[in-house]
This record gives structure tokens, C-alpha cells and sequence, in this order.
């Protein structure tokens, strides 16, 4: 079983949740907690594998969890929601971090909601909101986050985005530049924002490393990134890369060094947990699809027909299912195909990711590194900063980077 | 379409094929020629893609074929009994090939059969053959490949063996050193030796490239491989990857990267050319099975349940179907799925390797290398002298050593 | 091979397909000389089954096929063409029914195209149609008819519809009753109508059978069965059931045999051909996913979460794979799945049900019924007055009816 | 809700299993007492379905279950295995059942097993056994049935044969007649006998109705069916059709109607759980796998390739996958394919046919009628003395009982 390493509790590492009771932020509460007390093994955890030894990366238990939601909920019921649609958290296992799932559910505050449009709002439930500034909302999220960190007296707090897909912003000069940003938040110009964005300012301006794992585009524009760096801290995104992408990204690369002519790769995902009800929301769904459909010909390195789709299937909550046919021309022009079909659990397959990233952060921060970390690109659907999309080489980036830490 | 740089008639590349009528080595001589004479793309070479440029291969219309073959035929014949199987090598194509592919046939000449086992002998129909020595045979196959090389004044021959899949050898001390090997030549014990040795072994004697694409056991002993190095001649097997192993060594990283355990890896095959009848046959369904079965513990670092079955089912003839299903645990304990179905035509995909591994056999040659082509490895299932199994990294070996000619 | 029993001259069927040079028309055809030739077996063909034994069907070289086409071409040219996208119709064949098809090529017409849509009239090329009232558009059709049927002396002339699906129409009181629809033609009210209802207006007027293949609403309102009706011809339509959709009705009876209770019936099916072309055009994908999509609370009798997908992926051509993921619960609430793909030549299933269901028209006119065919039902999505979805309770309705009529 | 009619306590009906703690019969148990308190829907039940209205069948509730078991083991215990193993038999439900399954489980007691074959004899574990006299193993099972039914006072007992798949045992003379089986018997000729013979002995000579779910061969023989007969009681199996053959013998009957004509079905199950661990077992297998293969011809009326592969997975345990490729061919002989995947719960969809056929089996019996019962047929894979094995010319032979039943 898990080793359980001991932690001086001076050390402890706080971890920052938006969307602190969604399926994903829940999973990774009770996934953290059950290694941290040896009732599960770090399966999934990069930073658990081969590839990371030798580096004294943050004890799982010396995580503390807190964040802001939109709903009102705990985690023990969370945790028993998801456990009754997917079979993922078992009943045993949650009655036995009964206490815990209740200590960590303290932390959890009430978080902002302006602009999210109209389906991420109906989930709000019966929380009403009361419409504030800007401004004003950045200052509270503040206040949250230093609150939390005082009274848990964390040495250092890792913020991450896990807050629904929102519909694209079209950006514009406001978000060119820090100075233009402030401009506009000073007159409270809502259109110009979305709540990602503000989750990443009001990191961003305490000096908080900060992991954004949606595709929302509203919150690591050119404006924030020149927060980060200005204010010395460590970021990444965008769109944790978990399941049919993964595959995508690894088994690309093999039609290239084959030159196999890949004509078609048609994919299409179906899915029923919020997420997936949120996506059904034709404004959103945009957001997804345009982040999932960028790799291919990145790879391949020539234009293909290519298409992402996706539909809500309620059934299914968070077992997500993708079919992808790969259509593909080899000698003398002759067809052939390749399809997969992917039945993945969502947040299974995304919680041990946050760790990892949480992890990252914490060492880049801890090495005084700032601004985007290219090095975590193997995590993300559209890794800011980074062109290689091939798995392959975005694995030799992280284990370069892990060679040049190790090295000292 | 297909570039043709002109090619000194003086600097003609010989290409030996045993099997020289199987659908394999058909599927070569058409698709090399149609490619020459610019009626076809050169699709599925990598020696054609970035990677290899800047290296001057030998074009592909100045390769002359030749070779052994146990059956009656001709590569017309050869040719339109393909096409009216799977539909790869059209018609249009062959009648405008119909004089290249009757003169290439003229340089095809009958080969050995002893100790092949019954199924592959089955196949031979009414050409009968004479039992013989080991050393005639030998020498016979020797005399048709100079021959070959003097009729056509070729600078080299590139020696590819083709055949079907043999029955395992049991392997012995006759084939550790090449003494021990000489001896049991020269006492013509039969035992120890299988058609495809004799071809390693007349190649090697001559001191040509060889290039073991099937994966019978008996052709690249120590005995042989001491051969080679005695005569400076390189070569390279064995088992064409072209499927669903190619396929498996590609997406098997990714559970690694993410550490997702696999629990089993279960792939079946379906196939009904000539090597699925070959195949059915459970002595020689072994040699391929065991080839197959080795790569996935290589590259996930731990004993996993895992099968590879085949079965012949005629109407697919040459157009393979593969179901593979990966169940895999992640975070939690939680179980998952991958499946894939890979629908390929054999020789559609093989043919381009073997025109590639022709090309850097030559140039390996042509540089004064002898012995094992480690940087081929991610050609085969089983690569000779190397350990590295996933795809990738083979394809960094192969990108490197293509760094070392370009650098002189 | 196929038996070719003698035909007297004087007994000849005319088949006017509407939509003469579509890839279905082109492979009917073909298909229907290369048969009467005894090139081909009469495979696909329902007609050629036990079931139907002991009937007198019309000899497949009896059949004289002409029609309306909006595009230039002529049989060899669309053949062939099909040929090199999908691998269907074999040149070989080709060439053996060259004079054929030029000859069938001889009775193919300019079609009409008011208001089709804007996809559909795209595809029209080069050939102007001047607009004319509708009167006169279909009074053009019926002298193209009888001209044909004049010309080559049949007894007969089964039409059959197998133009593009055209956006639905908005039916009103003018598509009600044959009086309301005769004064919407007389006042040439353009809006009320599309091709198909001239097509079919055209043949009810002039009492000949009416094979309506498409999803198109327009054909068969209350108002053109009433014409049917009074000229005492048969019909039947309409969307011929030939993949996905047939699968779907001869699985789902048995999730209701067992009472596996389907949670989500999810279809997803892309195809290349022209036909997907138009149906990537929404609004007549509309039409398409309307009619796929009804079968399955209609045959388990509960409302359940189902949808049927399209997308184009023009390398397929008409090759339309369909990937269909059932999520089904049973005994204790557990959730199990059921998945299809299906991999089929659109046009080369549905061409041999041109083929049966013109004999079954003809069949009908000559024992003088008239109105719909309710045992026709399992040859259409959307089968006419039947409400039985159900494949083996249609094949019921077919095997009673071919009963009925042995018994004389 | 599950409703709950309220039954005399006179009128309980007795339920034998044999293998009665195997991973069917425990989900048999504990869903049968799910329904019958209301904590589960009926789902799963052909006879709560329309098809069986009016008939008045046993109420669950008045079920009674014991049997025999060659395991140490209890229900609370069993289902909390399979829980871990699948995810069936949710820890919530078992809690609530915790008394009923401790109360069931008492009525289980030692089987017989001599000649079972190596593989079923490891599974005894722990429990030895004494070697007997085949007599004297009868007169003992009989012993404990009569005990049970005396004990709960019940007005009938269904025996049902839920054991592991016996390796086939070669008929003689001994099974064509009662009287040459009755000699074999006294003179305790152990070669001619297999458990299930002994079992369905017992049962048939105290005249209990006797369901035969598994494929053994030699529970059912001419001799003992001539025992039934002559005791006037009803029986029928033999091997329960729950996954890939239920879908099979549904989809084949379309490609009969369509006269598309298969050329190869090719099935590959894959399974986990202790059935698949016996089939490992080469002699067990080909029980299985010979009545698997027996239905497609006997559907589709010609010969064609088909091959039902079976291999051990055990990461799977009870979750069967199926992938099945069917490859057939249409008009003008054009190729075609159809795959399907199934996930199945073995259990999940056996269990509540062996509730239907213990009802079925119960109202023959208060019918009077004994011997093999046809109309079952559709829920078994060789259904005795039935030919059809077309799912829905099965179903409608249960159906027109049904109506004679209700007819009365």
C-alpha cells in the first residue's frame, strides 16, 4: 500500500480549488485524502512514476484543500452523488474519510458568477448572487484565498481552475496588456470579463501559482500572463488533456513516421455529467471543440479533414465514451482505417493530474521560476507557449526539465 | 506526383526477394515500379519524409528484383490474383505496368523447400523439388544471385527474405558459433536448418545486406550473425511491424506517462491471405504469436496478463482485422477501457519497409557498416540486438543515426 | 450463376428513375444488366429468396430503365466514377456492359429543380433549367414518361424517386386534399411545393406505381394518396431502411423480448457521397434526422434519451460507417452496453431494393391494388400507414402478403 | 416500486439450485429478495413484461431458495465478492438484505462431485469429499431436497442446474435408454456419469420440474428425459443464452431477409470470472464453444466460416466482452462488415431468466404438462427438441403459449 512519508506540519501546501465541489475538484479531494491516509495506491500520478524520482515533491498529506463554488454542497455529498452515477468513490472507502471529507469541506466558500452564460448559471441552484464590481469580486476572492492560507498557515497556496467550460470571449485590446486590463476593470467593463479571468487575476496579483484546467479563454490572456510575471509566479493551461486527445497526441506521431496519409479523423464523444450539460450549450461547446481539433494537423504537419464532435447522453454522467475513426491512405493510395473507442471515467482520469500540476507548480514556485511552465505541456490540450503537441516530445520536455532539477 | 531524378544507368541496385511471388514481394515490385514510372505517389516510405532528407537514398528506379520462389507464377498473374482479393493493385495500374512486371519476372528463379513443414509445403502445388545437400543448395542459391548481379551489372544486392512463417527451431550449440554451424552444414544434418538459414547463410557467405522480415528463428542465429561480421555485411530482423503491434508500440508509452496500470492487454487478429493459412497452422502460429506477445511488459515496466490470438478467416484474405481491448486502473483503483480495431491491408503496409529498409541497407553498406542495424528497429517486432520497444524511442534512434550521416 | 430465364419482348416493365445518374440510379442499373447478363449473382435481392418463391416476378432482363437527371452525364461515366471513390462497380464488369449502358443512357431526360434548395441546385453544374410554371413542369414530366413508354413498347412504368433529400416542407391546408392541391397548381403556388410532389403528382395522374426511396416530405402528402387513390395505383414509401436503421430494427425487439431497459440509443453515422454533402447542409439534414430517429420508442414502448448524428467525411465517399452506442439496464438497476459499427456501400444496399420493390409495385399493379403497400414496410424507414418498426413483425406483414397471393 | 402482492404463506414455491453459491445463483438469490421487499424494480423479467399480462405467476415473494454447493461459503459473503469483483450487488442493497440472505443460506448444503474434471475439482477448495456410490449420491441429494421442501412446507420445487460447464462427456447406449441407464447406475459405472446427470436424476425421479442452464451434456440425455416423461414432469435447457449468442440469434435473421449472404461471423469473448477460468480449461471449452457455433447455419440456411474464440481474462471477471465480426457481401458481391461489442454482466443477465423460467417451469407443472417445454426455447442457447434458433420465430413460440395459456 501507500507509503505515507512524514510531513513536519510547518510545511503544508494549500491548494486552491474554483469549482471546489465539482465532480473533478471532489475526486481529487477524496482520491488526495485516501493516499494521504494509505487507503489507496498514487495510481495515476506522474509524479509518483519512474520519470520523477529523486525529487522531494510535496507530500500528499501535507495538502489542504479549500476553494470557491457556485452551488451549495459539501464534500461528503459530493462524493456519494458521484459515487451513485459512476461507481467511482466507493461507499467504503468515503465512510471511512467521513471526518476528513468534512474537515476539508470548511474550506469552501461561495465563489463569483457574473457572465458565465445562461446554462453555468442555471446550475448556481438556489445560491443567489448578488451583482457586484469587479473589482469588488476580485478583492473578496483575495480575501478568501489569504484568509484560508493564515488560518491553515500554509506556506504557499496553488490556485487551479476546475470551474465549467465558459462560452469564448472574443478578446480585444483590453486584453492586450496588463495596463488595458486594469483599465477596464477600473470601469468595471463586465463584457470584457469572465469569472476565469478574474480567478486568474486575483491569483495572479497575490503572486499564486496558478493551473488552469479548462479551455475558458477568458483567463490566461496576454494582459494576465504580464500579471504573473510581474508579480514573480508560475502558471499553466489550458484544457487538461485526459482522454481522447491523449490518445490522439500519442498515436498521431505513428501515421507520420510512417507517412500512413491520414484523409479523415473524425472523433465523437458522448458524455452526461455536468460538463457534458454544459457542452450541450452550443456556446460552449464551441470553446471545446475548437480546443480539441488544434493537434492534428500540428502533428501531422498538413491540412486534414478533421472534426471533433460531442453530445450529452445523460445515462452515461461521467463516463465519457469516444469513438474516433481514422480514416488514412497508405502504398499505392490504399485505404485503410483505425478506429478506438475510449470508455474513460472523467475525473478519474483528470484528479491525479491536479496533483501532478499542483506538484509542479509548487517546485517551479519553489525555484523561483515564473511565467508559463512549457515543461507541463503533456498535461494540457493547448499548452500556452508550447508548439509540440506530439505526446512523445512533450514527455522529453518534462523529462528534460526533471533532468536540469535533479542536476541542481 | 512521384519526382524522378534520373539514375546513371551504371549504378543499378539489385533487390534479392525470397518469396519473390508471395503477395508481399508482388506488392513491392508493382508498387516500386509504379512509383518509378511516376503512376503512383511514394506514400508509406518513410525514407520519403522529413526525416530522411538530405541523404542521398538510392532512387527508386534503379532498383532492379529478383529472386527465389517455390510456386509456379508471374508477377502479372501474382498481381491480378491480389487485386481480385483485397482490391489493392488496380487493373488500370497493372496494364500500363504489364512489360515492366513481365521483364522483372524473368529474374525469378525457383527456390529451396526442406524442412519448411507441412503447410508451408502444401503451398509449393506442382512444382516438385529435388531433395539435395545443404551445401548444393547453398551454392545453388549463391550462383542464382550472381547470376542475377552480373546479368544486370548491379553494384550491390540487398538480399530480403520474405518467405512464410517457419515452424520454431529448436535452437542448439550448431548454432552458437559459426564452426558449430559449418559442421553441421558439412554432416548435411537437415535438423538444424530451415530454408530461411540457407538464405541468411548464402547471403552472408557473399557478403551482401540481408534483411529478415519474417519471424522465423532460424535465419539470424549467433552462428550467422558471426557470418556477417566475418564478412562485413550488415542485415537487420526480424518481423516486419506493420499492424497491430505497430499500433500497440505507439499507444503503450501513454499508460506509462500517466501511469495507468494495465491489467490486460487482449488482441485478436483475423486474417485469411496466405500467412493467416500458414498461421492456422498452431507449430508456426506460435513463432508468430511469441513474436507478438514481447513488446507491452518491455515497455510498461511490470508483468501484465496479456494474449495475442490469430485466427485465418478467408474472406478477409489480405486485409487484416485487429480487436484489441486495453482495461487499465487508474486513480482510485478505477477500471477503464481502451479499445482499437485496426482494418489494414499486410501488404499495402509492408511493402513501402521493405523499399525502405532496402535504401538503408544500401546506405549502411555503402558507409563501410557491418553486423546489426540497431537504428531499424522500429521497423520490427522483434529488433535484433535492441531492447527499446516503444515506438518513440526507436524513432529517435533512427532520427539520430540519420543526424550522424548528414554530419558526415 | 445467375439463371437467365427467356423474356418474351412484348413484356417488357419500364423503370423511370427520378434522379437518373445518382450513384443509387447508376448502381441499380448496372447492377440490373450485369444480373440479366448472368455476369453477377442476384444478390441483396429479397425477391430471390425462399420467401418469395412460386410468385411470377418480372424478369430482371425485362426491366427497361429510363429517368430525369438535373446533371449531365451518362451510365458508363457516372459508373465509373463511382468505381474509383468506393471500389463498387468493377471496371472489368464495366467494360463487359459497355454497349448496355449506353443504351440506357439514351433514356435519361433533363430533370425539373424548383426550389430544392440551395445545396442541391449547386450541384447541378453546368445545365440551366428555365424556370416554368408548375403545370407545365409536370406536364413536361408525363409526356417524357409516355414518350419512353411509347418508345420501347412497355406494359408498364414503375417511378421510382431517388433524387437528394430536399429541406422539409411545411405542409398546409393545400397539401390536405388532391382539390386543394389541384388549386395551389392551378394558382402555381411554388411554395407548396418541391420536386418529389411534381414527380409523384406526375405519376399518380397517370396511374403508374410510385417508389418513393427518399426522406423527402413533399411526395406523398394526404393530397397526392387521394390522386393515387382515383387512378387506382399503388405507392409506397418512404426513406429506404438500409444500415443503421435496419440494424437498430432487428436489434432493439430483443432489449424489449428481455426487458433490458434502454437508457440511450446514440447513433452516429458519417458518410462522403453526394448525399452527404446535401445532408451537411442543415436544413435538409433535418429531414434526415427526423426520419432515422423514430423507430425506437415506437418498438420498445417508453420514451428514451436517442439520437442519430451525420456527419460528412468526404474520404468515404458512400462508403457510410455508422458507430451506435446502446446503454441499456438491467436485472438490479445494472447498466451494460451494446455497441455497433457498421461498414456498408450505401448504394449497393439499397440498389437491389429498387430492384425487389419494383417488382412488388409491378406485382401489386397487376393484380390491380392500389393505395399504399403495408407489406413493403420493411424495406423503409418510414413506412406508410404501418406503425409495426419492429423488422420481424414487417417481414411478417411481407411473408403473409406473398402467402395471400400464392394462395391466389 | 416493485409491487409486492401479498401471498399466502401456504402456497411457497421451492427454488433448488445446484451450484447454488456460484456467482448466477447468488445474484438469483439476492435479486429475487431485492424485488420481493420492494428495494428493486422487476427489471430484467420476461414474465413482468406486456407479452406476459394475465397470467397468474408466482409471486417473488413466495420464492424459497436452497441448494446444493460444492464451496464453503454463504450469501452475505458470496455477494460481497462479486461486489468487489463488478460492481454488481451494491453494498447499500446487501445491508438491507443482511438477515434475508443470512436466512437463505441455510437451506445450502454439500454437493456431489466425482468426475467433474481437474479444473471444477480445484474450485472445491477446502471441502473434501467421500467418495460414494452413485446410488448412494442420489438417494442423497434426493434426501435434501425432500428435507427442504418438508421444512418450508412448500407446494413444489423447481431444481435448476447452475453448475460450472462439465468437460462432455461421450454418450453410449447407457444414455438412450432409462433402463440401460438405470443398469449403468447399479452397477456404479462413474464413466458414464457426470454431476449433472446425477442432479437431473435425482430431480426427474421425484418427479420436480428441472431447468438445465448449463451447456453440460449429460444432464439431459434420452434416458433421463425418458425418466421425466414417465414421472410427468417438465423440463428444458440447455445452456442459458444471455450475451453474444442472444445478439446473434437476433441479427442474423437480417441478413437473411436481405439476402445479404455472410461469409464469416467471428466471435471472441472474453470473460473473467470463475466460468472463464473452467473454460480455460481446453476440455471444458469445447462444450461451450460447440454450442455456441451451432446457430448461424441453422438461421441463415447455408454453410458459411464461423468461429466463436474464448479466452481468460480475469481483470474482467464476470463483465463479458464480445467482439463479434461479421463479414458479408451484397449486391454485385461487394464486401461489406458488421462488428458489434458487448458488455455484459454475466450474472446480471442470467439471473432473472432462471426467476422466469422457474415461473415458467412452475405454471407448466400446475398445468400438468411434462417433457421437454419448446416454447422456452429463446432462452437457451440448444434449446431441446426446438430447431428454430431465429430469436423472434422463438419469441413468438413463447408468445402463442401464452395466448393458449390465457385461451385456457
Amino acid at each position: 500500500m501507500a507509503k505515507k512519508p512524514a510531513t513536519s506540519r510547518s510545511k503544508r501546501l494549500g491548494v486552491w480549488l474554483f469549482g471546489a465541489y465539482g465532480g473533478l475538484a471532489t475526486t481529487v479531494v477524496v482520491g488526495a485524502r485516501a493516499i494521504a491516509k494509505g487507503l489507496s495506491e498514487p495510481r495515476g500520478l506522474t509524479t509518483e512514476t519512474d520519470v520523477a524520482k529523486g525529487i522531494s515533491w510535496r507530500p500528499l498529506d501535507s495538502l489542504v484543500f479549500g476553494g470557491h463554488e457556485i452551488r451549495e454542497s459539501d464534500y461528503p455529498t459530493a462524493a456519494a452523488e458521484i459515487h451513485s452515477k459512476t461507481g467511482s468513490l466507493p461507499p467504503e472507502l468515503l465512510r471511512k474519510l467521513k471526518r476528513d471529507l468534512a474537515t476539508q469541506s470548511k474550506n469552501v466558500v461561495r465563489g463569483v458568477l457574473p457572465n458565465a452564460g445562461a446554462t453555468i448559471e442555471g446550475l448556481a441552484g438556489a445560491v443567489k448572487r448578488r451583482k457586484d464590481t469587479l473589482r469588488r469580486q476580485i478583492a473578496q476572492i483575495q480575501r478568501d484565498i489569504k484568509a484560508f492560507q493564515k488560518k491553515h498557515r500554509l506556506d504557499r497556496v496553488v490556485c487551479v481552475n476546475l470551474t465549467s467550460t465558459e462560452p469564448t470571449l472574443r478578446l480585444s485590446a483590453a486584453h492586450k496588456t496588463l495596463a488595458a486590463f486594469e483599465r477596464a476593470l477600473d470601469k468595471d467593463n463586465q463584457k470584457a470579463v469572465r469569472p476565469s479571468a478574474l480567478y486568474a487575476y486575483a491569483a495572479g496579483s497575490l503572486g499564486l501559482p496558478f493551473i488552469h484546467f479548462t479551455p475558458s479563454n477568458s483567463a490566461l490572456t496576454p494582459a494576465i500572463e504580464e500579471l504573473f510575471a510581474a508579480n514573480n509566479a508560475p502558471f499553466m493551461g489550458c484544457d487538461g488533456k485526459t482522454g481522447e486527445t491523449l490518445v490522439k497526441s500519442a498515436l498521431a506521431p505513428m501515421f507520420k513516421y510512417r507517412d500512413l496519409r491520414v484523409l479523415s479523423w473524425q472523433g465523437y464523444n458522448i458524455l452526461g455529467d455536468r460538463d457534458g450539460h454544459v457542452l450541450a450549450d452550443s456556446e460552449n461547446k464551441k470553446s471545446k471543440v475548437d480546443s480539441k481539433d488544434a493537434l492534428l494537423q500540428s502533428i501531422l504537419g498538413y491540412p486534414l479533414h478533421t472534426h471533433v464532435g460531442i453530445d450529452y447522453v445523460p445515462s452515461l454522467h461521467d463516463l465519457k465514451t469516444a469513438w474516433d475513426f481514422v480514416h488514412f491512405e497508405g502504398f499505392l493510395g490504399f485505404k485503410m482505417a483505425l478506429q478506438f473507442i475510449w470508455q474513460g471515467c472523467d475525473a478519474i482520469l483528470a484528479a491525479p493530474l491536479i496533483l501532478d500540476l499542483v506538484r509542479f507548480a509548487d517546485l517551479a514556485a519553489s525555484r523561483g521560476e515564473s511565467g508559463s511552465m512549457p515543461h507541463l505541456a503533456c498535461f494540457f490540450k493547448q499548452p500556452l507557449g508550447v508548439k509540440e503537441q506530439d505526446l512523445h516530445g512533450q514527455w522529453q520536455l518534462l523529462s528534460d526539465y526533471l533532468d536540469r532539477v535533479r542536476a541542481g
